[in-house]
């Protein structure tokens, strides 16, 4: 037996208990005649002592321990001395009698330290050692928690978790796709799924009128900086129901999962805001409510002056920053810097402070009477010692700009609490976007969500102003999940298709098996899908979703550490079919 | 909103209650002035009775509906004159005020009963339809029960769910790859994996000391009758452990799912039997024990005699088949023939006959005397009305057949029920394996597999000879799941490598990155892993795992459904720099 105790386990309660422990050594001090040695697993750290008065030998061993030994020792429980009070085990020590190299350890190339030395790509390449960091080994252990609560409360709602095939055909709409190559059916290709969208509503035709997957998805997409190439989502789905029923449905999930994984009781409805309302009022559809700083429509307020960019501007708007009204020269350039880089592409900030003495100073004084100026600080309370800043231009460019400055001076005033939650639905999504550069429209959510009934005539007469019966679940200002109803209808599912640009010859072609399953008595359905990764990574107030993944890839889709991808041998490829077509290769 | 009720939920306490119901309809009976439909949810079916008397055009609807129509129908509940005692909502019956086609169905192309007419490629073509029939329904119900009961029961246990990555590195040792091309790095591919093998140990080199996974592997085999290209796997490792521990933690998974999923509880341990004994006394080393029938070991008792085939044997071997020695010739020609087949390989097949009347008949009563057959009969128990089946030959070969065999007269004297359950640890097997045409030593479980301590010694002599830490878990004649303890000291894993016909630079290339880890302080560890679809299968008495998969492949690998592997754009192929090598193309 290699212990008989994990080292988190022991209390003042079990002195005198003759235990064996095994783990890692965390640090080993030498103090006169005695060696203290901190001896680490995943449950915690307990304290060795080898006395040396009494054992030279066994001293000597401790002193030689190097760092991430893994060590087995037996011994006797007894109180410490000098207690401890920061950790569990700190009343206690264990007096050693025996110690076992189990196995030794090379100078790790980082310290196992909650504050590690390691930059990401070392800690990315010895993921191994990053593990036994209690920062990402409780990640992993409120990752195990979260997925085991979902699972439980959606049986407990009568749903089943079914597995879909990750072995799949491609399908061209949508994100880029994985492709496996065949062996036994040599030119054909499996597809990994980004998504199991329609197998799920597969089993709705199927009568599974609860499904639920925990499932790996996949997208071959050029990487931003916080997508993995394969991801986790939680992927369900219901029958007979409507938006009302789904949106309950998982309002109580998310409750139920900060209930267990952060001891957080929301007591209320999460609150629900429309599409247009919150571009219009947070400039994203996916508000960070923890703080107000709502957009306001400045349009009416600043037209007929002679300050040809806002004469030219579609919309004014602007934002009220409180007690900001010092921010200095500088500060405000820096920030009209900040607004001007692509990433936020505005042209220029106009500001209004509002100064504790009462006067008025704006970047656009020349245009406006100070009188014009008080009225405007009156209509938007904008108050003693705020910062009004303000954007125009083309109204959706100036609201999502808007909202950009808005998230960033809620980062710089401290108004994004990683420990306070803000969760809300975000409904009435538009049912299609417009693409310029291909010149048609694109379904918003995917081709099989369901207009809004009574928006059901627009469809031919102006689809852009349709409503979807979809929806968005946000924290924080993440979009944590969204889902849709489905259509379930035959004739409305083919003018969906027309509408999107597609052929009947290419929507059989790439949706005829569902549109075939649709003839054999399809019920009502819909669902949802969160985004896993990024709900655990919200809930551990982590910054990446790579702190929450246990083997992560990087940026360019590499696994530092398995080294993977990898070349394969000549014999691979030709049992594939395959020739690598060298002129684009990289290397 | 679409139901109050589901269909399997109301009761006799329910008379009188506005419901409303939604489900499809699996039949419609016109009797006289009534119409009764039945519909059908997943949850059961009710009956709904539409009387013409008092709501004419009503009674018209039902007669109109088509099999598998989605209705949503309301009425009131009221007591059935005729009970159906088969159902639990036979009490009962919907009196129907209205009644609405949510979606209709084109007649389904087999019948949607526990018995359907379809063959199996046209249930797997229409598998949504298949779904709706209550033996399928039912596997996808025990597979989620099972895979919920294990994750609590390993949770409390204080294991935790890691997901390892599903695009790997490529590792040649084992079965092949599924491999994906890498866009991003051309000419590379990423692998899905065979199993988290180096991804758990890895963990255990990470401190998470309790791990576990249900997880999709894949292997791109010739696929045999009973294969799937993605399957699943209860994976699990544990750190600190000795082989004891690791089989007393999943014999109390294997009992709490017996518990859970079958309501049978198993009161004492699981047997033990080394594969020696296993291979000896059944000719496996996956033993049905449901039912005794061990081969008896004959080749002291029939040595010297002047039949040829017997003197040139290495073995022969033989079993006792209780109650048939009224086997015609007729029978016994056919059983002859059967062992004959290639699959067994015998070259024939001696039987003694114990007759009813004490006398003994027999293939090869010219070689011996009756004196010499009754003592056979007395030494090895074939009493009257015995028949013992005798096979001889090379030891191994011999045994296998007669392993076979004994199969087959369990399955014809109906002694291998699907409802016995007969769990057992297969352990002690041999670490290597000699494969004759490479003229080699391949690992048997895999190259991280520990030797028994005492034997390593005969790693230098005698490697054939040594014993794996390694033990299967094997139920009523399947390998449910198997594991090891592993080694974690770098110089044994390095002398396995080698003899397993490794050079340094190839053991370095393949797992160099798990060695690596090794390094830094690998902990004792070991595990095992589960087969979840065949142990669903066997739970659930299915034959195939096919049965117990929502979406399965057929033993072409393909999709028959959706219709996958398929080809894809030459633009695909393109940004992945591959070109398909038509030459050896099936297409």
């Amino acid at each position: 037996m290699f212990r008989t105790h994990t080292c988190g386990e022991l209390r003042i309660t079990d002195v005198s208990k003759n235990v064996t422990l095994s783990g890692w050594v965390q640090r080993v001090r030498k103090m006169g005649g005695m060696t203290f040695v901190d001896l680490r697993d995943r449950y915690g750290i307990t304290q060795i002592a080898a006395n040396g008065n009494k054992n030279h030998d066994l001293q000597e061993q401790c002193n030689k321990l190097g760092r991430e030994f893994v060590v087995q020792i037996s011994g006797v429980v007894i109180e410490r001395e000098n207690k401890n009070t920061t950790i569990p085990t700190g009343e206690i020590e264990v007096d050693c009698k025996e110690i076992t190299i189990l196995n030794e350890s090379e100078t790790p190339p980082f310290t196992i330290e909650n504050e590690s030395d390691g930059g990401e790509e070392l800690r990315m390449k010895y993921r191994y050692l990053d593990i036994r960091r209690n920062p990402i080994k409780n990640n992993l252990l409120l990752r195990h928690t979260m997925a085991l609560a979902i699972r439980n409360y959606l049986d407990k709602q009568g749903f089943i978790e079914v597995e879909t095939p990750v072995l799949i055909g491609s399908t061209p709409e949508g994100a880029r796709d994985f492709v496996v190559p065949s062996r036994v059916w040599p030119g054909q290709f499996y597809a990994l799924p980004q998504s199991p969208q329609l197998f799920k509503q597969l089993l709705m035709v199927g009568g599974i009128d609860k499904y639920f997957q925990i499932v790996k998805c996949f997208r071959d997409e050029d990487l931003r900086a916080d997508r993995q190439p394969e991801f986790t989502q939680i992927d369900c789905e219901m029958s007979f129901v409507e938006q009302k029923d789904v949106v309950s449905m998982f309002e109580g999930l998310a409750k139920y999962i900060f209930a267990q994984a952060k001891n957080i009781h929301f007591q209320e409805d999460f609150p629900h805001i429309t599409y247009a309302d919150a571009m219009n009022m947070y400039g994203s559809d996916k508000p960070d409510i923890r703080f107000e700083m709502t957009i306001q429509n400045l349009t009416k307020s600043f037209k007929g002056s002679e300050f040809i960019v806002f004469e030219q501007a579609q919309y004014i708007g602007g934002i009220v920053v409180k007690s900001c009204a010092d921010y200095s020269r500088k500060e405000l350039d820096a920030l009209t810097e900040w607004v001007k880089r692509p990433q936020i592409g505005a042209k220029g900030l106009v500001y209004i402070k509002h100064e504790n003495d009462g006067t008025i100073k704006s970047s656009i004084h020349k245009f406006f009477t100070p009188e014009q100026l008080y009225a405007v600080c009156k209509q938007y309370s904008i108050e003693k010692g705020d910062l009004m800043l303000i954007l125009s231009g083309d109204t959706n460019a100036t609201l999502t700009a808007l909202g950009e400055l808005r998230i960033e001076m809620g980062n710089r005033l401290g108004l994004r609490n990683k420990d306070v939650f803000a969760p809300l639905w975000v409904v009435d999504f538009p049912l299609f976007e417009w693409d310029d550069e291909t010149q048609r429209l694109y379904a918003k959510h995917h081709p099989f969500t369901s207009p809004k009934p009574e928006d059901i005539a627009l469809l031919d007469t102006n689809p852009k102003d349709v409503r979807a019966n979809a929806y968005d679940f946000v924290v924080n200002g993440s979009e944590i999940g969204g889902g849709s109803i489905r259509i379930y209808d035959a004739k409305l599912q083919a003018k969906m298709f027309s509408i999107l640009g597609f052929t009947p010859e290419q929507a059989q072609q790439q949706f005829g098996f569902l549109m075939g399953a649709f003839k054999y008595g399809a019920p009502p359905h819909g669902g949802l899908a969160f985004g896993f990764d990024r709900f655990v990574s919200i809930l551990s107030g982590c910054d990446s979703i790579r702190d929450v993944i246990a083997f992560p890839k990087n940026n360019a889709a590499k696994d530092l550490m398995a080294e993977s991808p990898t070349h394969i041998s000549q014999e691979q490829l030709d049992e594939l079919c395959l020739i690598i077509h060298k002129k684009d290769s990289k290397e």
